[in-house]
């Protein structure tokens, strides 16, 4: 008789539930979104669906609707109630018994979380410490899949130096991204934003290119290069920019004070300018 | 109210089920083994679990007392009762809501199966189609977590092009190992059994270091050394081994007939050397 055991509790293998056997735990085999609202309007929502829709593609998920998706989101986030609401979801290839290659019409599985974001503006606009951590992910970081173990030993790592968050760094020495964040670099004089270019070793942030068109309004230079840690360090301003907490300081990298160790004007001026843009949208 | 949707039932936050935020779901946040058992003789299993106690350590797992997942192993194969049994376990860091940084003190969860193997030598011993493709993994392959999904793509693509197993090919256009196995090439002439040296880029794989022990007794040279697909297609013979399987010799490799098609006589030796090993052990 095939047998399981699941935490401490022997049993035969027909009793084991799905969710112990979906191939999202086994092999990371999933794709995940995370999106906001303010003020009870979800943000970019478009943007997200399109990205999730070219995740499972990549991964080749079939027999997803995208539209019971939205539908779902909706939903969920009316029922929730939250002005402000975080939002989760991911689709795994589904449950079966452990095998490499995934039995043919295996029916997804779906999980969406909705919870109240607390926007903190004060505690932002103080910025955080960030630390430069090896880049151990995969080489299809443009894909939102499920493999994150990765950019989970990066945070813990930086949680120990006492970075909020780790700035990930490849074998060429450039700076990719944040572990869960994009990264941006303000050089001053040129009155310029600045990242890393799209490509197959960052993920395309919905956030980034909000920041982007948000920079532009506001009458500032966009210009896509990859920096090292030397290089960003040395920059006028640095930020972070993530679904969930939009534009945040980065005020000290690897123990290095950023400008004067505050919000920079130009960071604060995208900070107010994103505030506006996403009321307007 | 924080609300979850599970597939296509919606509910409240708190009634989702602890499976469902698993940390090996939302990141692969864990690491497994897969042992097996030979007339009811669980075969190397203090080296597996050696390098499961490695794994947990290396992504800083803790709390998992070895001996009581030893004893979980033995009472589930004994209860299974099968002579040739196929072992699966993992530990994850947990369950809790979603957040990349884990809580203090989360309690990992276990998981373990125990399913009949079913060695066929007569087809094992026809050999097997192969196919290079490119090796996406992350960085610490030597870790054998669950972030599996570059191998899942690999096995998916490499089945479509009718291979039963995708042979990864580094940047550097060098051979790491196979999706699921490690990867051999053996030099005729010089007597020798070829593979690529233990690093980050390949798994610490146990019957790796028994076909090198097998070998050596049945008087093989054993060369540590990494080679090109190119020069794997005019190696003599090629082989696979993996720990349900043993030795399994390849005899196409992306489309190239290797020697003459069949097993070769050397990798037969050591097949038969493997299973009078795997009997005295």
């Amino acid at each position: 008789m095939d047998v399981a055991i699941v935490d401490d509790e022997m049993m035969p293998m027909d009793q084991v539930g799905k969710p112990y056997l979906d191939r999202g735990t086994f092999f990371g085999d999933g794709v995940y979104e995370v999106v906001r609202s303010y003020d009870g309007r979800i943000f970019a929502l478009d943007e997200h669906l399109a990205r999730f829709e070219r995740s499972l593609r990549e991964v080749q998920i079939g027999g997803v609707d995208i539209a019971e998706v939205r539908q779902k989101i909706d939903d969920a986030v009316e029922k929730a109630g939250y002005a402000n609401a975080k939002i989760y979801f991911h689709i795994t290839r589904g449950s079966e018994i452990r095998n490499h290659l995934p039995s043919e019409g295996l029916a997804p599985n779906f999980l969406l979380t909705v919870s109240e974001l607390h926007d903190d503006d004060a505690a932002k606009q103080k910025g955080v410490a960030v630390c430069t951590q090896p880049d151990w992910r995969w080489k299809r970081c443009d894909i939102k899949s499920l493999n994150l173990l990765a950019n989970i030993l990066a945070r813990i790592e930086a949680g120990k130096k006492g970075a909020s968050e780790a700035i990930l760094v490849g074998d060429d020495g450039m700076i990719t991204e944040g572990a869960g964040s994009a990264f941006f670099a303000i050089d001053a004089k040129e009155n310029a934003v600045i990242t890393r270019p799209l490509g197959h070793e960052i993920l395309p942030s919905i956030t980034r290119a909000k920041v982007f068109q948000v920079a532009q309004n506001a009458g500032l230079k966009t210009i896509e290069k990859t920096l090292t840690p030397v290089q960003a360090a040395e920059c006028d301003e640095l930020f972070m920019a993530v679904t969930t907490k939009d534009v945040v300081p980065i005020t000290r990298f690897d123990n290095q004070v950023i400008g004067t160790g505050q919000c920079g004007p130009l960071t604060n001026k995208l900070i107010e300018a994103f505030k506006e843009f996403v009321k307007e949208k």
